[in-house]
């Protein structure tokens, strides 16, 4: 589990730079943006334990996502007009952590003997809910409603794992696959354009 | 208590189709707009049952509330015309499922020895956080703070539901005197145009 | 603890206010104004209450919460134009409300064994989220994050409650100290235009 615990307080990193990021654009203080950091990174988590009851949840117990947090508002603003240029590599970063994210919820679900269905939505609420939250805070319309195959690929990649756990017995490679495929999805829509917009008239 | 249960799905899937259509007109693409269904239907229930700490939340431990969602969703996406050709039957509809809610939400709280202030506070969340929820994810100022007596509605036909609960034995024919109750206020209200703002000045 | 209780109940008069006056620059009706001051005044303790695990949320065992948002919200119908010429007035309640506010979320988190740094969080959460709440709802950036020293004023004021509880054993002094230290914090930085904005480019 120790690669996992690793890549988990690492997608961490990489959604508070996100957050921070979409703050900075806003013009919001050196506090708002550290609120908007935070919450992009721990929101999805957070509701998913809520929801099925984990209390206190997750990051209450565990310093290092809030030092993870403080870590991506650090870089933010010190390499802010780096990141920036780096766009390529955040996308790779925050595709990798949504997939990972999806499939940590998906596991915490299972492990709190909630059904399958219940698993993928929890799944799908872990990767994507920091995002709304961050948007709803910057009074925009939630991204990922309108603009990418971002939460269909979570669907997709959760779907995968389900389906792995029922039929490998070897975890970290369910996982490594699932992100995988959540990753091959984001990458070929983005590339080709993919959208699931279906407007009959 | 069967028939309850019956009308409890029923309105899950009427609160679903309202979500997947206010997201349809803002353009969501398909997993957008099944996530604004979701959350508009399980939304209010979701906030009372967290508040109250029943956990896991509600619609975790059965299946016929996802079900009763995807039914909404693909119900939207095939009917799409026929519906908004049917304002006048969602909008009755519409109506029994908030004042259904109003009342389970109330009888709800009251199951977990909430005091009566608190039960009447849970059965309006009940009824109006999932469609406030789905106003702010698709960055609207929540209809019901502006435009119709609905959460009223849903107060007085809450306080009806208590006072008839300590007087009248059969719970059913509380609920359906309740429900009665609050269409009838919604019903007047939008056809004599009340409403409930006091401008002093 | 009896003044800190008054306190609390006094902070939640003012914050229902401030939650019911902005719904009404917005046109709410009656309703939609109560709704609006019930989310600002029992917001950020509400948000605390769930993340630490702490059910029911307090405001659910305790009417007293209850009749301070009404009397809040009959407050400012009748007194509208008063308090809004009495802006002074409100600023230094609502300063001295959020400087108690942190005081006892940071409280209320070591009583549940949190560690430092969430006590210091939930002591922010409790103070600010009320707001954010409000302003989600309208339809507005929350104001926290680009116009004033707000939240970082209780960062400040909590990181000298958790300092003075390790050091001084008399907790009524200590609570005074940190809301003075908030107070002066957020007085001095209106009156000078303090902001923490940082703009390297």
């Amino acid at each position: 589990m120790d690669w996992i615990y690793f890549l988990d307080i690492f997608g961490t990193v990489v959604f508070s730079i996100s957050g921070v990021l979409t703050a900075m654009n806003k013009k919001f203080d050196l506090v708002g943006s550290l609120i908007i950091g935070f919450v992009t990174a721990i929101g999805g988590g957070t509701i998913r334990d809520i929801l099925i009851g984990r209390f206190p949840v997750g990051w209450l117990n565990d310093r290092n996502y809030l030092y993870a947090i403080l870590a991506g508002y650090i870089i933010s603003y010190v390499f802010k007009a780096r990141i920036i240029g780096l766009k390529r590599s955040m996308f790779l970063f925050d595709t990798v952590g949504i997939g990972l994210f999806t499939t940590i919820g998906i596991q915490t679900a299972i492990n709190f003997g909630m059904n399958i269905e219940v698993c993928l939505i929890m799944g799908v609420i872990s990767a994507v809910f920091g995002g709304i939250i961050r948007d709803v805070l910057t009074n925009e319309i939630p991204l990922i409603f309108r603009k990418e195959i971002y939460a269909s690929a979570c669907l997709l990649g959760g779907l995968v794992y389900i389906i792995l756990e029922t039929i490998s017995p070897v975890r970290d490679v369910n996982i490594i696959v699932s992100i995988l495929c959540v990753s091959a999805i984001r990458f070929f829509s983005v590339r080709q354009g993919w959208t699931l917009r279906w407007d009959r008239d």
